[in-house]
């Protein structure tokens, strides 16, 4: 465990806390100080219970507060205190939350406040208070730190880059022109408002075409480590408010990232690309440029998406159908795989080696 | 805006840059500023029309400079001085060029000219005259550096690393066992030359070969953000004159890229792939190891690669296939799945679930 | 070549080190300096031939002292002397290991031992004999590192990291939350111990989940550049002993990987995914969350896996299906769109263009 040991909280707290019931009998002075899986959890930790599948770990475990349903509370053993919930989980996590506060963001790698010896800010660089920075990072001229915001080793801010309140920026991230708003989190490695990739196409070799843009991120937005965001060629690259994006995504310059979007590991956005509010992109979904993708449509993993999509539309494969239509060919394909004849099948030809 | 507000240029001068024709009545003095889209121009920026689609947004425009085709200047509001060429947007970039040169190739972090305090210069490194160190900068030992490049902050460059003339290197990227051209640009966080991925398998366990080669980078190429370029385990990796890399691309060992070659992002070759002059990788596009691709063969965005392929050939698809045919594939696969009882079908089974 | 010239090795040394056994007439006292491919060699060069394929190569090639099969043997050209074992290639990279042991892991960017001036050591940081930190380079409080490891320019060791001994984590890499053994090599740029991507959803947004867990890496591990490998949220993510993971590869908290697996460049595991021992992943695959894939599975470059996967099973395609399977569906798709009324395809109702 690398987070500062909490004091814990008693079953009481956790009731306040979470408004769960506890059934009759519950240890309500009981302090628990950890959270853990039901396979692995011991007499101070916290567990929830609401999948009947998990009853064999939970006749076996050790902890002894555990929050879970009305209707799983009667498998729990006697010796657990049981707290009775609509959403289990969802309590677990705020519980989680409140033992573990300094979990919510990265940290200083020096553990220090203020500005470390070692690192490098610009004389014309602007610090609100209590802003830290760690060895090694590099503030550049006029840039704009926010109060309460994190500079982690080796980060390097760009000239006249602003930065607001209560964000993080990991080690070794890279951001220049952009604009981020307030408790934005940009894990270690991103890369922020580089040139975007363009050029004119010649007879016989390529033209740079100048990249103007920013990248405006806006509040409560965390970007993945390694991911790469360009700024815009002529617009700006543009991230709504509560975007959550996963590690290793490439975010096309001019793109629009409308509000509280999901993309996952290893997504791919190209150029001038537009997605709506609340839309959920997969693993290593690929979309493809200019195109638009409506409010509140998902992306399954992988899917490779070559024409617009619609509102709340459901896709998946490659390229991208609606999933349904997706799995029926899947279904199709194997039916017909199997009712050739062997001598057309490669599979066979081959004499089996695969 | 990022970049030092331009001078501008005259109508006169635009016209003297690009070739383009004034129509009559252009305000040839009038002086613009900077570059815009239609639909976000101020009075002083420039701006162009070459679609009819964008009619509506020309006709609110507050543009007063438009660079146009003669086909398409009959629509141009009167009030907008129109300038005809056979390509308005080349000229538009023309003029993006000559109004922001800063743009062209990333910049100090700092600000700075010479090594900066804070910069790690090994005493046996050679820069030649007018080279940029940010702060937290490592150049090591014996390492030669041309006129007027900048090593941006936080970059590192291995020992006996040839870096050419007006060459930048990106915050924090990383150069080992590589010789680079003039006039290349490393975005921040690209790994140029490390050990290529390459062991002997085992019973047991995989033993590590040897990785003896470099990275030859030659002149003009730009290689993105966070891309990865292992060096030969034999011979060298070696990136042909004029490519542009996209950021997050993997780039194998031994792999022999051409001249003037595209790859967007995400894509990845594998070791000891050969690429002729002139191939255009799209997005995702995954190519397998020992591979010839040749001259001017276009790969669509997310293509997975398993075959060589013959020069000017047009592929797409998973396994990619010449474009036509996997388009044919892609009907017919739709069109059977449609006919399907849907007792075959897993959407139906399911009841309509996804 | 960038490494240290070797003092090389007579053939005599070559014979004892791997046992090959040489043909009537082979110069026992010649001395090899370096290892060649068959086309690039030099006289003092050491080559291998065990394709017939090459023997056009062969015939060319300078070199004077050649590892090859019985079999081959006979092809072999005057002046050459041959040295046959059962597997030329393995014999040849056994060589190459002993005239460069510098090659086989990376090495200090400014060529040091010990603290290089310029690096950042946490007072309360505790370092075994012989550690190599060099400039830039950040150790955070607590953090232990083994004897003989090396920390490269601008690396970022968080509180309480571990490392074992005879590591070497490469330029810019990042590490937090981790507890790493003996002989492990982290390329330049990878992030190991991140938060994963955790988030409850709401109706209006994503609550973040308190990622409470470590990376334990198991020894011997090679970790490829710019790779990512987020913490466990309630679990530890966990890297099997010997297992060899390429650049730019995404693991998502609480997976577990067993020993000795083998991850190609751009593979993702999604969150709490189990692989067995020995499997194998060719570039691009992605493997969907809480999946289990088994002992010595192999999966081809680009399989999207999105169902369990049986112990030795191989998979490729999208979605993944037995390889046989997916091959014959290739097949069958391209056989039906061979017979397809040309009305009913895109590709001729477009006319041919593409």
């Amino acid at each position: 465990m690398f987070f500062k040991r909490s004091a814990g909280l008693t079953v009481s707290e956790i009731i306040s806390l979470t408004g769960a019931v506890p059934r009759p009998g519950a240890a309500l002075e009981r302090r628990i100080t950890d959270v853990a899986p039901l396979d692995n959890a011991g007499p101070r930790d916290l567990i929830f219970f609401d999948k009947i599948k998990f009853l064999p770990e939970l006749a076996a475990t050790q902890a002894t507060v555990c929050l879970t349903s009305e209707r799983m509370a009667a498998h729990m053993p006697s010796g657990i205190s049981a707290l009775c919930c609509a959403d289990p989980y969802r309590a677990f996590i705020v519980v989680a939350r409140a033992l573990f506060p300094d979990s919510m963001r990265p940290s200083s790698l020096f553990e220090l406040s203020g500005i470390a010896p070692g690192a490098h800010v610009h004389p014309s660089a602007r610090l609100e208070s209590d802003v830290t920075i760690d060895p090694g990072a590099v503030i550049g001229p006029r840039a704009e730190i926010g109060a309460r915001s994190i500079i982690a080793a080796g980060a390097t801010i760009g000239p006249e880059v602003r930065i607001g309140r209560d964000c993080t920026i990991g080690a070794g991230a890279a951001i220049v022109h952009a604009l981020i708003g307030d408790r934005v989190i940009i894990h270690s490695g991103a890369r922020i408002g580089q040139d975007g990739y363009g050029y004119m196409t010649g007879l016989k070799s390529q033209e740079k075409i100048p990249q103007l843009g920013r990248v405006i991120i806006q509040d409560d937005v965390e970007i993945g480590t390694n991911t790469t965001i360009d700024r815009g060629s002529i617009r700006d690259t543009m991230i709504g408010e509560g975007c959550k994006i996963d590690n290793l995504v490439q975010i096309g310059h001019n793109v629009q990232i409308g509000r509280h979007c999901i993309l996952a590991g290893q997504a791919g956005v190209a150029g001038s690309a537009t997605l709506g509010d609340y839309v959920t992109c997969g693993g290593k979904v690929g979309i493809s440029d200019h195109l638009t993708v409506g409010e509140g449509a998902v992306l399954a993993g992988g899917s490779a998406v070559i024409t617009d999509v619609p509102p709340g539309a459901r896709l998946g494969g490659h390229p991208a159908l609606p999933v349904r239509e997706w799995m029926r060919g899947v279904v199709a394909l194997r039916s017909l795989a199997r009712r050739m004849q062997p001598t057309q099948s490669r599979g066979t030809r081959d004499g089996g080696k695969e």
